[in-house]
């Protein structure tokens, strides 16, 4: 259990500002969403946010910023999401160059930064539901695969849709389906349930990413838009500069889980 | 009764694109969603895109169109915003310079078509749970008011809300909520019910736009994002050029009212 469990977001973002936290936010602020961060420059930003429109499963768009203001006023006013990630991604034309706890260093007038949900907060309502969360209980990350359907195209923006699995007990399937779709800017309810061939997936046991979880006798799995998705997409277009958080290292929102339910 | 009540949606905006329909589109293809359309270039979408994306009961964006490509490719595929509305109105730094049938002389390669959800959606709904619609008993505009709320700004974009008021018996009040909030893609709950003042409206008599309509003794004025709130806020802004439906002509999507029910 996170120490920082019940700290305040604006508290814990004061904490990364000032690099005293660099670690994965995995439980901390309890009860408060965390999102994905993707940052474009302005002349892409039109066509990912189109991309992003058309795909909101994977691509739930919480919180835009405009073109050279770090602030996302939505989600967390006077917060900067240059400084307040524990540590980023940054990629030139596609390949990663820097893993930094901050990206003053490489902030343009021209950025545009996206937040996106995460599925960090539908996680914590199967687990109130009484679901089992496999990835939780085997301490790694989720297991995500690369599927054969297509997210809808936007502007330059095209590419598979990439979920994640969960391993569902058959009884319980119901009331995860149930208790995901009432959030629907963190992915909402499930794509697919059952057969991972269907979708494309040729070993359950061998994630694109992620890791591998154990699925027991009498358990289905249960697959979710997933959003590593939209980082995906925009890597294909290999642009210029992009930088994303680095994964599990996501920003802190002061929206709580439930202002996100419907 | 429109004859038009039970053509198909592609049919209808064939007649249209032929301009054998150039009426207003209110009873025409009952049971499908019917869209407002905001045209602007694209140094300004993302700016506009943004401002709904925190703005989204008045700005519920139901599809955006690639710059220079006319399709609308999630509301009705193959379908062309620059021929498929009965009727267009196109403005020049804000003042309003042809009110024609299609815009294929106006069309650049640098336009971005927005639609946006329109209340015909949710009158339906309204009227399937037996709430009386008075601007439809009257036959009239609804009634619209510019409020003192102000939306969210989003790059060059801010302004007030405006809202429609339709007047709701006491009792059925609960009832009108419920069934507007299960239509988020078309302007949702209400985001006002009761004493106009309080949201800056002084004479409810005198809408701003639109027509008056009358108020029973025991029903309560309830008042619901608007949306013309996106026009009147591209407005303000006094784009070189912007084009939108002419009020009361829609898109006629592809999608059902049903299929936009959360």
């Amino acid at each position: 259990m996170s120490e920082y469990r019940d700290a305040t977001p604006a508290r814990m973002r004061e904490l990364i500002r000032k690099e005293q936290y660099t670690e994965p936010t995995s439980g901390v602020c309890s009860g408060y969403a965390q999102a994905n961060l993707v940052i474009l420059p302005r002349d892409l930003a039109l066509d990912f946010m189109i991309f992003a429109q058309r795909n909101p499963k994977p691509c739930p768009v919480l919180d835009v910023t405009e073109a050279g203001n770090p602030e996302p006023k939505l989600m967390a006013p006077g917060a900067d999401i240059r400084t307040d990630i524990p540590r980023y991604r940054v990629y030139r034309k596609g390949i990663m160059v820097d893993e930094p706890l901050n990206i003053l260093d490489y902030w343009r007038e021209d950025l545009v930064g996206f937040l996106l949900g995460c599925s960090f907060t539908f996680e914590r309502a199967l687990m109130d539901a009484g679901i089992p969360v496999r990835n939780i209980e085997e301490n790694c990350n989720v297991p995500m695969y690369i599927t054969r359907i297509q997210c809808t195209e936007g502007g330059v923006f095209r590419g598979p849709l990439v979920v994640s699995m969960r391993p569902v007990p058959g009884r319980l399937v119901p009331e995860a389906i149930r208790s995901t779709a009432r959030y629907p800017a963190v992915h909402g309810a499930p794509v697919h349930v059952g057969d991972p061939e269907a979708i494309g997936i040729k070993d359950i046991d061998k994630p694109d990413f992620g890791d591998r979880v154990t699925i027991n006798k009498g358990e289905i799995p249960v697959f979710w838009a997933c959003g590593v998705t939209p980082q995906a997409v925009a890597m294909n277009v290999k642009p210029e500069i992009m930088i994303t958080h680095s994964p599990g290292h996501m920003f802190i929102t002061d929206i709580s889980d439930r202002e996100l339910q419907t």
